[in-house]
């Protein structure tokens, strides 16, 4: 599986730390909050909740929201309630996104519903949806409802678009981003967004957050749909080919088809639309897209999404916040896991 | 089948015409929103939203939001969007319902999940669900947004739990009004509960509305529980024993496990617990529940509700409001839908 991936591996963990140096406070009450919050009387619920919270996630989002807030001067705590609701939202994402891409393995762990059911994943993910929305109210800025909810709502359309979309090899490299602008970057930008506006920033400093996590959000997709035709299971926490196994349209494949030969297309059509992808059919499609360039032109794609969300950011003045969140770009197109 | 239920026919759909007529120029509105905010250019979002929307509901819960705004004098537009929104919220709960249970029918008709499968119905449910927070955040009323957004939390709280005490039929009656306060009568609480909060109602017209919507549901799930061992199922769109096939704990089978012999309870244990549950099986349910009285003392526990129901709007001014949602408790003990 010889995919070459310029990763610069030697930077990788380092990139990340300005960000987690600065919120380590914040954190903390935000990991004793997610604790909290998700605990309810009904055993299951912290269970199968604390199963995805205690999965060793990098809980980047809720980060960005806190520096996002203290870089504009912020001094309440609404901004660890939102970084909360962020990441139940995100946690209540992958639930169900586990249910509808029967997914076994998340991180290199059994999902949740593996263990609890397809049910109990529904369930606690529409809990904690609600345990968001909740907290949301608590801080009570409207003007960071109007921005997570709309959020909930496009994250959902942007699922069902990729549903829709499912194993058509036709889709184009526009619909596939706006899928991925929908389903991941619109949780990244709504992240950054509602730090400016609860510590009363200018509506340039929220466009500016908007557009930074709007940017960096398309990149990490872009780096995850690369890693799963490269990079080790160990490192990344799902196995290399899952995504092929899955049959799912990503920018890699969208590539490799459209650049293809007729003989290659319909090697695509037999694995991605018909299902034929044995180990063999992985190696094949590997080097086929080896030879188009394709994970190397995604990371390329990656890279000019992390240029703009970079220049989104310039105009502000530099502050240890700004220069953690430009790093944050670097970590995501560079990170393995 | 012949369980003896005493529903007064007679009365049934007359009680609910009041409060039809009166807020039919409202739900005109609530109408028009449903079909403008269950949109989207993703088209299998409407397709899957409309086929439940235009399944037959009969919108207690929107009439209920909007009878008790205008009954305070509320004259703003807000009420339309929150009655939109408590609709979103009950078919969110309907398609993530019907996931979870593995329903293949619905009101006689194919469930979503059937037909577009598990994975719109988990993602339709999502997205209707932001859809409703975002227009709940429209209407600005922060304590609306707390009311239904803790809802929400407790709706899918009660649904776990139902998950958990699923086949267990050492269920006590009062666990399993626990589940079903959360899983059915908050959402008609806070349905109730947020007409006079945007009215800027008292905290006495709150409580009672809040109080009153608690215990319309609990009667209303009662009978529902009493309609799946009677009734029949052009009348009520469901198949009677649906609940009975599916091993559901109801209140019918809790008391007849609990009055009954032990011949009888390893009767129950072999139906709900191991699934012997065909049509004699059936048959033999319905002659031991009839023999306990079980489904007829359940329509007396939801009388018991909706006395209690009728006295929390006792102290309020007459007005039509008033006696109309007065008139929803008797169509919901009677009715047959």
């Amino acid at each position: 599986m010889g995919v070459v991936v310029n990763l610069d591996s030697g930077k990788r963990e380092a990139t990340i730390k300005p960000l987690i140096d600065l919120t380590k406070a914040d954190m903390g009450r935000v990991n004793e909050l997610i604790l909290s919050k998700a605990g309810s009387d009904v055993e299951m619920i912290p269970e199968v909740a604390n199963h995805l919270i205690s999965s060793g996630g990098k809980r980047l989002r809720p980060m960005i929201t806190l520096a996002a807030a203290t870089m504009f001067g912020y001094e309440g705590d609404g901004h660890v309630k939102l970084a909360t609701s962020v990441e139940f939202m995100h946690t209540a994402t992958l639930l169900h996104d586990d249910v509808v891409d029967e997914s076994d393995l998340r991180r290199g762990k059994k999902t949740a519903r593996m263990i609890w059911g397809n049910q109990a994943s529904v369930l606690v993910g529409d809990f904690l949806l609600g345990q968001a929305f909740r907290m949301m109210v608590e801080v009570g800025s409207l003007e960071a409802l109007d921005i997570l909810s709309s959020a909930a709502a496009i994250i959902a359309e942007g699922e069902v678009m990729q549903l829709a979309a499912a194993n058509n090899l036709e889709t184009t490299e526009d619909e596939h981003f706006a899928v991925i602008k929908a389903k991941t970057a619109a949780l990244f930008s709504a992240a950054a967004e509602v730090g400016p506006v609860i510590a009363n920033a200018t509506r340039a400093d929220r466009a500016a957050l908007r557009s930074y996590g709007i940017n960096l959000g398309l990149a990490f997709q872009l780096i995850d749909d690369a890693l799963d035709y490269g990079g080790s299971s160990a490192d990344m926490g799902k196995n290399v080919g899952d995504d092929f196994r899955e049959g799912k349209i990503t920018l890699p494949v969208i590539l490799s088809y459209r650049r293809g030969t007729l003989d290659e297309r319909e090697f695509w059509k037999s694995a991605i639309e018909q299902g034929a992808n044995d180990d063999a059919a992985l190696e094949r499609a590997i080097s086929i897209m080896t030879r188009h360039g394709a994970v190397a032109d995604t990371i390329s794609r990656a890279r000019h999404f992390g240029e703009i969300a970079r220049d989104a950011l310039a105009p502000l003045p530099n502050t240890p916040q700004k220069s953690a969140l430009i790093d944050v770009i670097d970590f995501c197109i560079r990170r393995i896991n």
